[in-house]
């Protein structure tokens, strides 16, 4: 079922942007496992639209709500259900452009796939304000790959044509990825970013983005081939973000003009342990972990809501016509896509490693 | 688990490089689909080793046999099982290697993932070879899919630092990808390709290369949002494959720097049917197909197996020390993962299509 | 996972007893279905607590709540909701037994599964109150069903030593088995349940009861052997439901002392179309429906929660001890288990249906 | 997928009762798991046609080939695949009844299900002979349990009238149970279950029975409510054999007319460990494993195939008609499915205790 991910960590995520709220039904945490709701809502507020000129103006408290799995702080087994309200919701546009789709959105698709009964209202299923389960799921799978010393870190290295051009440390990701408006973890490009997304913004139009991600302290030996390769199961899952058009593991697109004596990272010794200099491989191989950081990079695309005038089709009449699409949009969804990156990447991470127990290694 | 693939159209694949065969059971053709068992073994020749001078020398003639499924030529709803045996095997080097893994390979990693037990002779379950399996279901697929009037095209548009420059049609593609030594449907930089293949070669080294796909008369309102998207899936299956290191779809990477109004393809009609004159969106919108044909592309890294001196360890004593990769090996395995992205492309889009029913739509 | 049933209609059960609630996300409900919510309540009703002097006298309203996958009284295409609120939650016996097991209980394996971290209040997740979730599920099931002319009808046919000696029409079923106190739609019969029952609860004591369960309409050919067959996926629900200790189909365990001249049910025509006199099949030949109605039986054990004196052992002191359940029970489960096992079976058999969509046929 | 089962210790079913072999692919073997294949070929034996007057007189040699997954008598992590071939393969008489569906038989039903294209030969997939895939991944299964000190005994209790009436010892089922024709563990009622075959089976008619099965050995806390209780799980399998009609765990449809007072298994210590005096659990409270052996039974019905004239109908004319069922048949499926409840048993607990590792208990 597409509304499912994982098989030993599974989360299953319901509501729509203008229903009644936005939920996870989380399967598969250990029982016992100590959850700090306050680390959810802060991951949440990470999230959070309006927070910032740069992202939409909507205004959601988003706080977090606790409907089941857990007992005494501690979970239970049983499904961990977790969910935020709606609660400034508008959907007067969307009436309005119901039969109108508009361009680069799931609109079209949607109402082929639904036979036209899908939730249009505020993008639905299809909108970003999805991705707060996203995020909820995320904050309960960073506590649990906490206490085994795994880490998960994005920031966004490229927005438009503005890239980070230096090496940017593990510390400073952490430091500084939250203090960033566009979550950046180098603070003078992130200046440029910013002016980069004003820029468009002002014109009406959006912009698209980078964002890496790092994965700290995963131990060697965790994927499953052949379908199951840490590759397929993440991009799976990157890929189900709204907005990602591609993914690169290390090395990337890069590898292709690379002859294999460069792009082979050589293994050496260090205290004892198996390490390579270069991390070409994205700290996977055979698609299973080697002991590296896992690395790996995402493409998201200009947000497709933008003011300017574009072509589309009323699908009633079947006749060609104009949109101008109205509501509160970020002008660029890959700053607001890095909590979720983030979030995404620990329920798959949890998910993996419970699929071979930590003990079992 | 991980060996298997696909919920309404299943594969499980079996078999090791340099054990009795490789192989495949297919759950989930629709009984009474007349299957062309020579249709299999022209799409096993073509991916099959030892071709031409820049593909490996081992020798295969990879007779396709079938185990179960069929009756008078047509499948019966049981599973379809297929195989290829193992003829031209000498694991002579891989004995000798046992203990010291190959940089950018899977040793290491499958050391760790099953204990030192996995089968690492020719590779084991990480060969290439594993990829005949593919090529075996996805013949399957191409013939079901044939039926429905959709038809997948592959070829490389970039070997090195070699690439396509102008537009290719889907019948250049069509005509002349198994023509090309190198799978390129421009014969002319096909030879370009063929010349830069052989440049590594001498050296001892190897390159990597870009294939792209693409999938025509696919019906819109394909994919399962929210984790069930065409990209998701798509993405899941290719990464399966030996090497693979990026993927993107529509724009790819190149969304990036692109702003909204040029990236979003304008909708309108042609021949009463809504399309679009640009396809960023790769034919995939909100994770459910358009209408519009979809098009990806994937990075495929250097073969990691090169005759160039490297630095490793050896597990056993842990001590560093050096390895010169012998073995027939391909110097780029980008040429011979078109025919197996071809076919994981069909194995995807008929488990995508048979989940609703073409019927239901 | 294991709070969730299903391939192609999916459900995933959360909450617990003394919880907030008790709670359903259903998915794969076909986009465009209607569905009545006041065909749902009614459901709810004829499972809840408090209704006669055989049942529990928790009150619970049971409102049903819709959290999300509904637009205009239709389904969407996303997950689906439901919900009911735990009212009338008295938690203190449970505080005092935390450590001594209740014979017949989940409570001493629950220990030894969830490591003692599992909601012991009220039963948690193995509350007889879980069971307002398929009743939520089986309500929407039901109304899919409908539209196909299937209809699912259960009824007590023996509780304790009392069981039904005729053979009962399915119009019966359908006139009496909500109006009779103890589900049986012989209201004679149904007395003398009602007297067997009110007399063991007097004594402090519990009975055990059969249900059956009839499927009208079901057409031939449905059913995934060989690991799929209805039994296999009516059996897995089945034993879901909390008491249940065995299930008979058709014959059931009467087949032993049978021949097979006697068993096989022998095919006529009728008005065109292939019927059997007898029904020893069950209406399923090979794991697959012949077009007969499914008809099976299920025993359900007496109620573990029982007023007189039992042994036990203390878990922290590791002791035996005895102990001397209170609380408010029902003096025979299976009685409230009759809307439970038509609802289980309502979701069964949508998935089953739906799996090969009913336009394949 | 219908021809899998398992989760975590997966099998795939292939092959047909006269298409080229048997087979199954095990996935979820842990690495490194010694096999002993003579184990396995014992298991086959026990299994196999043709051993006494009171089975079919189709002879098979049912020799077990290994495809996969096996590196110097270990499990490598890749999938184990297992076969045997069919020799003694005589479809004349299915020819010959292709459109007239034998009463009690899969005939009709797999005709709607598959369209008309299932393989009819012999039974196809609906035929005993499957059976031996499931002792083959059965005595696989046994072997991993061995080691954790997990044993599963199953033996006739009923043959038609005759039954056993004492208690029979754990040690007398492993005993006799292999050395007795009719598979009971009591040697005495042996031969009168054996006098109750040959006498329907010179009637040209056939019997019903009812197979015990014990697991020894379970460690308490295995299980996965709500959905994936044993009895879920383990119904699940048992009703994929061919002929199941019943299962009945501890007390099964005894409990009925039981009080709660006399079914409750009351808990007391011994040996420092929590034991029940009676076992009307079976071994199971809340779908979870509570220490003491679990105990379910089976009832089979009376092989269908039978050589008196039954009614039928012409599908092609659409008359009705008469057949007698030639070929070769066991006047008691019951007595050969007793090796494969025992090895079913085994899939789904290795199943079951991988899911929740050893480890983590």
């Amino acid at each position: 079922m597409s509304f499912s991910f994982g098989k030993s960590f599974k989360i299953t995520i319901f509501g729509e942007s203008h229903g009644a709220c936005v939920g996870v039904a989380i399967e598969g945490c250990p029982p016992g496992q100590e959850i700090d709701t306050s680390l959810i809502q802060k991951a949440l507020d990470n999230r959070k639209p309006g927070q910032s000129i740069i992202t939409t103006q909507r205004r959601e408290k988003d706080k977090v709500e606790t409907l089941s799995g857990i007992l005494n702080g501690k979970t239970t087994g049983a499904p961990l259900v977790l969910l935020v309200r709606n609660k400034d919701v508008d959907s007067s546009f969307y009436e309005e452009i119901k039969n109108t789709p508009r361009p680069g959105h799931a609109d079209l698709a949607a109402w082929f796939r639904y036979n036209g009964f899908h939730d249009y209202r505020g993008g639905g299923i299809f909108s970003g304000r999805m991705t707060a389960a996203f995020v909820m799921a995320g904050a309960v799978a960073k506590q649990i790959l906490a206490e085994k010393g795994i880490k998960v870190l994005a920031h966004a290295i490229q927005i438009g044509n503005v890239r980070i051009c230096r090496e940017i440390s593990n510390e400073e990701i952490e430091k500084n990825v939250y203090t960033s408006n566009v979550r950046c973890a180098d603070l003078e490009v992130s200046g440029k970013m910013k002016e980069e997304i004003l820029k468009v913004k002002k014109e009406g139009d959006s912009v698209g983005g980078i964002i890496e991600c790092r994965v700290l302290g995963i131990p060697p030996g965790i994927g499953n081939p052949i379908f199951d390769s840490i590759e397929s199961v993440l991009s799976h899952m990157i890929f189900s973000i709204p907005g990602v058009k591609g993914i690169g593991f290390g090395s990337g697109f890069d590898c292709v003009s690379m002859k294999g004596s460069e792009h082979n990272d050589p293994f050496f010794l260090k205290d004892g342990k198996i390490v390579t200099a270069t991390n070409n491989a994205g700290g996977i191989l055979g698609g299973i972990s080697d002991g590296m950081p896992i690395v790996f990079r995402v493409a998201v695309k200009p947000t497709s809501s933008i003011m300017k005038l574009q072509k589309t089709v009323d699908l009633k009449r079947m006749k060609e016509c104009k949109i101008r699409v109205r509501g509160r949009h970020d002008p660029c969804i890959a700053v607001r896509a890095v909590p979720v990156i983030e979030a995404a990447t620990c329920i798959v991470l949890v998910d993996l490693c419970r699929d071979i127990s930590f003990e079992d290694k």
